[in-house]
């Protein structure tokens, strides 16, 4: 999946992602109105709205961005419905050519992390096949080590997928775990001073067992943007581990505070915005819930253009 | 709800719980028969499989384990119609009177683990509520520090529901972080060695936001089974924090290897055994797929005695 994600990237000449990260209160009253006409207050209306926000935003950037990310989260709360409306997105996106992370930020013990497994690999029931998620790449969480992850390296090989492992979150309280310094005993390979130094170095290892063809592995890392010093450590010590960078736009990032955390030929990494790009209707003047997907378009080039700058 | 799930363990004298994880291969076979027939081979179908074999153990356990784990990616492998069937069989659980613990293993940045606190808090739509997911308590991981914690607090508070956090997961490879060594100055209040340590003392003083009223606090610490002095020293760091603790039966566990979790008087811990459970008709003679809730049922009781006599 890396090789076709650095193609999208190199094709549009973006290294960004729109976050499809929807809530409730971004949803344009046009959309909003017909779907409760249509289902009531319930949330299979609240269903067909993230669907229908989502195709419009998508049939509004598919040409510009690599790349969708969807976060679960926003779909589960809805329960069925919203995991309805997860994977109708998913198959949208995927029909106009994007490149799709599902963010679902999944990890447990191995035979659990197997079930969850079916993101990448799809099911099969009596011999038929499903592919019920279609997600090119999912997050995870390492908190249970090697273990949670394994179940995914087969379809990153055999099935073209990737996953990118939470390292280094763009989160405040995120230090709590992540920032703890380690016994000199416990440091790793690469010096490693910190758990999350330490989980980059085993998420470096751990790519070796599915590497692309364009010197990255289709094992990403998840970072976050931190202080310079901080960001060029991990850019070093996991040389051939692409990343995918939270926290642009609306956590507060810009395009020169993320520059470390690119190849010294400005590769190697896609940049998330997710509030920033689609609910920029919203936010930006000239614009209303009528040309919502103008403005989510608009909002992305920005950001393109703005991180092209930096490179 | 740690005092009601105190009082369900009190009643039925049995501080255990089965985890409803049901997979495709331990699906009777009169019920998958039947389920093919009425809905081919799709997804809908595996999903109405989980829930009728749910329902069967769930109506033999009910009066005799206080409580049900149901490990969420066992069903999110089935995709949407699999959530609909984890919901389902939830439902189920409670209306006999279960109490349910969802092991949904969440955890995410602020704003995003406030759309999954909707697992404990449900969702309004225009005015309408609904709880969608009626678990009494989910599990969450603790990689991103309490911003993934806090919005699960106020449910707690309000609805009285509640949280387990992963502190120490027993696999093989939970070890690879969790059990890195700290720095003395990364040392916590309780003289955290390592950073499942550093985690539990985290999960000790968030407790203190949501405390129950018999000594308990409705945040409590997932800890699986590790050598004698590992658990005494978690017990002890940890004292107002009741524990869930996977890994007996199938995963290898008995209960005198569990003691040291326990407080004092025998409380303070609930001990979760799945396969050994729901799939105890395939594994131990004199039963078969016709009486499934039975074999469920003598596997039970046998659990609850071995804990019972360990105590």
């Amino acid at each position: 999946m890396i090789d076709r994600l650095i193609e999208r990237i190199e094709k549009v000449n973006n290294p960004s992602v729109a976050g499809l990260d929807p809530t409730y209160d971004m949803i344009p009253a046009k959309i909003k109105k017909e779907m409760l006409n249509n289902f009531g207050k319930t949330p299979k209306a609240a269903a067909e709205m993230f669907i229908a926000f989502n195709k419009g935003l998508i049939d509004s950037l598919y040409d510009i961005v690599p790349a969708v990310k969807t976060q679960i989260a926003m779909y589960e709360k809805y329960g069925f419905e919203g995991i309805r409306a997860y994977t109708e997105t998913i198959s949208y996106a995927k029909a106009k050519g994007l490149f799709v992370i599902g963010d679902i930020k999944r990890g447990d013990i191995s035979s659990t992390a197997a079930a969850y497994a079916a993101h990448l690999e799809g099911i099969s029931i009596e011999g038929e096949f499903f592919d019920l998620w279609q997600e090119d790449a999912v997050t995870l969480n390492p908190y249970l080590g090697f273990d949670g992850i394994e179940p995914f390296i087969k379809p990153c090989n055999e099935l073209d997928k990737g996953i990118f492992i939470l390292v280094k979150t763009s989160n405040k309280s995120g230090e709590q775990l992540q920032g703890l310094g380690l016994t000199g005993s416990c440091s790793g390979p690469m010096g490693s001073n910190t758990v999350c130094e330490r989980a980059a170095e085993f998420v470096s290892e751990w790519g070796e067992l599915a590497m692309g063809s364009r010197g990255y592995s289709k094992i990403g890392a998840v970072v976050g943007a931190t202080n310079n010093s901080g960001m060029q450590r991990l850019r070093k010590m996991m040389p051939h581990t692409f990343f995918l960078v939270p926290g642009y736009g609306a956590q507060g990032g810009k395009g020169s505070d993320i520059k470390a955390l690119f190849d010294k030929d400005g590769g190697g990494c896609i940049v998330n915005s997710s509030r920033g790009i689609i609910a920029a209707y919203k936010e930006v003047s000239g614009y209303s819930d009528e040309n919502f997907g103008d403005a989510a378009r608009a909002a992305a080039l920005n950001m393109r253009d703005d991180i092209r700058k930096a490179l």
